[in-house]
């Protein structure tokens, strides 16, 4: 195999997570896994979508490693990240022997990745676990920070653990089987990285995007590099998400509650994200902290990728009483203030400590005097 | 408050966990959790059995801390200990409110601390939680050294997670509480941490067994404080079991699959870890690494606090087949090697990396040989 392996390095704890980018390089999941893990029975989570393309290599490799993996495809979407779903995880880590010194291999996008890593957290009090992400969300953003979660009925991630990945492999050329509208969906979190962490995307992002989203060869696995290392920079020293991470959130409080406001599965949550950074573009604007032209610049790169920039290019309407209540539960959730990222240059990013949600409400709805 | 106070600090990762110890502790539940989480709602988790007697102290001692203490009353009983009831508490802390800045009370014996625990490791990803143990056994074990955990149907602790406490209070006065037999049985993991870690916890044990199952006020807080920190030696730099910390596991090998082989419920933990001792402990002498006036002096020491020594002691006969069938799944689940804990004093344990199970099913169904 000579193609080129980029590595970058995620602290975890006392430990690290070795996460590879590059086309190709499931095949070296086996490996890869073999050098955290003994050989013996590894329990791989997939689901229907992903499991018909990139199933059997996955496997292939693993057992030329000296493991055996036992497959569990589970319903694709995100109806399926919930406690039953983790049951049924736990009933098969029971029935394939996975011990203390075993692991799971997740093998998808961030429902996949998030389940599997949720229950690697849990099962034995924790045991290890691989991340094979094979979405452009799950491989710049999902797999990376140890973050694992299941969705109550009530909201996403209510449930969840701090579980580092043993390591993540980022196979680029596994993002050729997504539909091309997941792709696009990804694509939001590389432009939260470049507006919120590192200004230095934006140029590839500009120049080309049509071709972006074809996925030229040449071109994609630079940028989740970058955009992998970008996040790996904030990760460092706040595991936890109680300070620097946060910038991550980026675009997330209006996203988030967008997401819930059209009930979860109609917007994706790339889609909602990039309203979400528009938004808070737009205050950032309003309160002087950013240039205005930097808000039209991020809806030229939102446009430029196929990202709605405004309610009104989203697939669905969401109700705007939905959105208001969505935004005050997850006030109440943070100690009754709502932190909000904003702005103060492409690639420098803010967390306004106590924003207003009605003011959130009132750009996102479009109250015409902000710019 | 003059009463002495025995503090033990834990090592918890990068933290510690404050654990003390003493009579009418309780009261200062609510000025220690302050010292960790901010005013606001607190999900207290108790049992029947606990909160008529505990829960009315503990709340008015959170509510003059400026907490509103909001109140789970379990079912008793290790049979609540499952993932329905998880989901119940997960329903609780998005009923109250509990965001990441507040926190989790568990008020009772190990099912409520293991299980309290657990919803506090997973829910918004981790949040802080006090543990008020009331039982003899909660206290020198259940609550130190972070483990949280619960039971599938088909074996003890399967889920769980290392998430430690932010502090513990042992309140001796709660024993009193307690039913005889349940006191006993949490005299078990006292002699467990007299003969793998401290034997200087002997003289005591032996002195008056009969006056200490009627705790008194001047012995029983010298007793947990020194067994707590016999267990906090061991737990400090390796919190996640993968080294020293196993010579915690004496006794509980069998201990464990005599409580797979009843069915859980007819035969308590400590009765069965008793059993457990004495196997372990014969299988020592036989082995010539113990002195067998060392096996003869811990059944006398079993037999002291009203505790089994072997088979023909426990309430419920455990089927033989079963038996060695617990001892297998135990086995494979550790990677196809079972470790046992031998002793080469009291005091003084060692790991058997690989055991036979049928050496220790011979053992402890009798075989006439093994002194």
């Amino acid at each position: 195999m000579n193609r080129p392996v980029r590595i970058v390095s995620v602290p975890a704890g006392a430990d690290s997570t070795e996460v590879r980018v590059g086309p190709g390089l499931l095949s070296g999941a086996g490996e890869l896994l073999a050098r955290h893990v003994r050989p013996g029975p590894v329990l791989v989570v997939t689901d229907g979508n992903v499991a018909p393309h990139h199933l059997p290599p996955a496997l292939r490799s693993l057992e030329a490693a000296g493991f055996e993996g036992r497959a569990v495809t589970l319903p694709p979407g995100e109806e399926t990240k919930n406690l039953d779903t983790v049951r049924e995880l736990y009933a098969a880590l029971l029935r394939e022997g996975i011990d203390r010194g075993s692991a799971v291999v997740g093998l998808g996008g961030g429902v996949v990745t998030d389940l599997s890593g949720f229950a690697a957290a849990t099962w034995l009090r924790g045991i290890a676990w691989l991340a094979l992400p094979t979405t452009v969300l799950a491989q710049v953003d999902a797999s990376v920070g140890g973050k694992t979660g299941v969705d109550l009925r009530e909201g996403k991630n209510l449930v969840g653990a701090f579980h580092a990945p043993v390591g993540v492999i980022a196979d680029t050329e596994t993002l050729e089987t997504l539909p091309a509208r997941q792709v696009r969906n990804g694509f939001a979190e590389i432009v939260k990285a470049a507006f919120a962490l590192d200004a230095g995307l934006l140029p590839a992002l500009e120049a080309a995007p049509g071709r972006l989203l074809s996925l030229p060869g040449d071109e994609i696995p630079d940028l989740v590099e970058r955009a992998v290392r970008a996040k790996a920079r904030v990760v460092a020293g706040d595991e936890r998400e109680a300070g620097p991470r946060r910038v991550l959130n980026f675009g997330h409080t209006a996203g988030h509650a967008l997401e819930a406001a059209t009930g979860y599965g109609p917007v994706l949550h790339g889609e909602a994200v990039a309203v979400g950074m528009v938004a808070a573009a737009r205050i950032s604007a309003a309160r002087g902290l950013l240039a205005p032209e930097a808000v039209d610049r991020l809806r030229a790169v939102l446009r430029g990728l196929g990202l709605p920039v405004s309610l009104g290019d989203l697939p669905a309407r969401p109700d705007r009483d939905r959105f208001r209540r969505a935004l005050l539960r997850d006030k109440k959730r943070r100690g009754g203030r709502l932190a909000l990222v904003l702005l103060e240059a492409p690639g420098r990013a803010v967390i306004a400590e106590d924003a207003d949600p009605d003011e959130l409400v009132e750009v996102t709805y479009g109250g015409g005097d902000i710019s």
